[in-house]
């Protein structure tokens, strides 16, 4: 504790004051300075020896050192020429099943076999909320400022999201057997109806759908969640062409189609669909994925974890998909931050394309925020660092020895960067993690609760027959 | 300052002396406790709430909480659980070459294009010892104890090995164009074995020949090599098999001949070769590979973001092939600690092989400590935590949110853990890492010196027109 409240203290020394502030200059609340900013705009414009301007909980000004003169700021945070950048956006997640990392990673048939028997077992309200306030740790310790997360008891998911102050899509379950919170698919969606009524008005969350795939709801539910999402205007999450198992219930159920084609018949592929994985895709698929403006997440790292394959992720960036990295849950990730993955990501996409230019950094980072507010349809509010944006901030640690030097910033953000790297994390204008001090919860807690459930998951892995290890 | 002073007040107050020590106990000079210790040794033991002692620089015992009851240590660090395991051992790299890091990764034929251009402009005595000095302080900071490493001027590397406390095989290039430090390559070989002679006697470095590829130098300074190293019993480091550029050279030269066949016929495959790469192997070659006893250094992660392919590591591995880990250098790789790289040998592995239980966590993590030792035939005295082997021992952090929990050390190890989570480096009995503060040197000035080098490859890359870009 002596370290943690020294390190605070440390920080707040860089917060000063301004000191000798004219009534000429316009009021803000907080201003970055000597910053390499990358402001990931529709140029990409970079300023070397840049700052961003903070008022309330959006950005009013990005540009060089000359800002400094015009704007009088309450907090001053001078990053000493660190990388700036937008928050990450992590597109797909099961945030709860941190508590579940590192069980059982390598078994086959793992989601059947596995997964679904030990969430029948242990899937809570306590577990799902331990469960989210360490992921949350993890992503904003990792610089992920908005995630998309897909599992149940949601409303648990929000107080976590709520508390730590981060931004989230969060996504009901409807499957149709009986889970933890619904007994069938009538009912997972009745829960997440109240979800959604609950939280449509909060500022920093956004209710939703997720039936949990194709094969795992019938063409009725998915419809009617279509139907619906379309009606309140909320995202429907889903996986979606992620294995051959998928495939081929899809097509015995469709006469042949692929499952993006599948969904496209039943009128279910549409703007607010976000599609996990989509490995399994064709050109004809990705045409239909354009033609609905839907988004897709990118996860690249569980999937070839999963020797699922590789996704034509870029591909579909370069035709202009909303497409954007996600981690997917921490049993398959198995990390939740997209700064872990970003090196992953680059180099396996030249190793399928045989092509050491292919996915070259900056298209990554693009992916991991641009392209990533894209996808889930929130490019006018995040995804980059431009006046009139929501203040989403993160700051990137330039002196730690993997990171000098940075000639090109992208390149060291995608081939030498690690979720330890990030020192600061701002979210809706707030600070909310500063030199690796979590400021809006109590880390040491967290961890200690998420440990305590473990011996809970220890005696049920060993006890049970069902969990097949 | 204040901040790194603190840092190492906390740190030194988890070191006590053993309060209350009878006479019949044997004395010891560091205890590491309360350690989830990862031995490594022939039957992967692991002791859940272990001890490791070390006396001098050797460790004299391993085993579970009783050997606190008979040991009287020096130093006694209490690491709360956290994961103790041999230190990393990265088998090949180029470490000086960290003051290039993120210079056009991503161009085309790279290493005749841009970097030899580069080199021939900017290596030098300065240049050497400033790189390796940044590129030492990153692999202590990420748990690497030892590494192979492959450049010019490595008697400037040996000094910065010595200075901060680590251990390294250094191999000298021979090659046969002027290069920095060597007219042509018997100048070359000249300058090995003067920096073989100084330094044959030293307890951590072991000097080398390195000969650049077979394709840049001649039959006879490869057989020159071989015969002097096999005399001198010193190492001989090649890329080897690394690129199909490579592969027409030799086969041009040899009527057909694969590299590592050629290598065989001219009498120069033999127990004191490590090839670094491997990638461009069958069958026979691997048969080779294997009556020859020579060692392989396997860098996935650079050799996919060349997408020049994937070694068939997993298979050299199971046919008990000398093969362990290696990074590259920062121009390639781009970063220098294995453990940021476990990820992606697993997964990638996994890919490729369209199998998910395909390479486990565990062969990861003994191709980076065992493998790697058996790689560079250092086996003997390192690469495991066992009585009698040198005290070269890293402790890793299981606290921070992305470490927890851990059910299974060696999933956490692979799909978890970065460089960031590495918490103390004991290089010879010695630490020289602690709570990631560097006891040995001074990290500011290193990096200071580091970015001011920076500045004279920037004005170089910009004014010159052999560096394209």
């Amino acid at each position: 504790m002596k370290l943690k409240r020294t390190l605070l203290a440390s920080a707040m020394a860089s917060l000063a004051l301004f000191p000798f502030a004219s009534s000429a200059m316009e009021k803000a609340d907080l201003m970055i300075t000597d910053a390499m900013v990358l402001t990931m705009n529709q140029d990409k414009t970079v300023y070397e020896s840049g700052t961003v301007v903070v008022k309330d909980n959006k950005i009013i000004a990005v540009g060089d050192a000359s800002l400094e003169k015009q704007y009088q700021a309450k907090q001053v945070l001078d990053v000493d020429g660190d990388i700036v950048m937008p928050g990450l956006i992590n597109t797909h997640t099961h945030v709860s099943m941190t508590v579940f990392r590192s069980l059982a990673d390598d078994v086959p048939d793992r989601l059947h076999r596995y997964i679904f028997p030990l969430e029948k077992k242990l899937v809570s309200r306590d577990m799902v909320r331990i469960g989210a306030n360490l992921g949350n740790v993890e992503m904003v310790k990792g610089g992920v400022t908005t995630y998309a997360d897909m599992y149940y008891f949601e409303d648990e998911v929000a107080k976590t999201v709520d508390k730590i102050g981060m931004r989230a899509i969060l996504g009901e379950t409807v499957i149709k057997f009986p889970v933890a919170d619904a007994a069938n698919a009538e009912e997972g969606i009745k829960y997440a109806l109240n979800f959604i009524e609950e939280y449509k008005d909060h500022p920093r969350i956004t209710p939703a759908f997720a039936p949990h795939a194709p094969y795992t709801n019938t063409t009725e539910i998915l419809q009617k969640i279509s139907k619906l999402s379309l009606e309140l205007d909320v995202p429907v999450m889903i996986h979606l062409a992620e294995s051959h198992r998928e495939e081929e219930k899809i097509a015995e159920r469709s006469d042949g189609l692929s499952p993006v084609q599948y969904m496209d018949s039943i009128g279910a592929l549409n703007k607010n669909l976000v599609g996990a994985h989509m490995i399994l895709v064709d050109d004809h698929d990705i045409e239909l994925v354009k033609k609905s403006d839907m988004g897709v997440a990118h996860n690249m790292s569980a999937n070839i974890k999963s020797a699922k394959g590789v996704s034509p992720a870029l591909k579909m960036y370069d035709e202009n998909v909303r497409i954007g990295l996600g981690t997917d849950g921490p049993m398959s990730g198995n990390t939740l931050s997209t700064i872990d993955e970003f090196n992953q990501v680059a180099k396996v996409h030249k190793l399928v394309n045989k092509d050491r230019a292919a996915m070259p950094p900056i298209k990554v980072i693009d992916m991991a925020t641009m392209g990533a507010a894209k996808a889930l349809h929130m490019e006018d509010k995040i995804g980059s660092l431009e006046a009139g944006k929501l203040a989403d901030i993160i700051v990137i640690d330039t002196k730690a020895p993997n990171m000098v030097p940075v000639y090109n910033p992208y390149s060291a953000l995608v081939y030498s960067a690690n979720s330890g790297n990030v020192r600061h994390s701002i979210v809706d204008g707030k600070i909310i993690m500063q030199d690796r001090d979590m400021l809006t919860v109590d880390e040491d807690k967290i961890r200690q609760e998420a440990l305590d459930f473990t011996k809970v998951v220890r005696e049920t892995v060993i006890e049970s027959g069902e969990v097949v290890q």
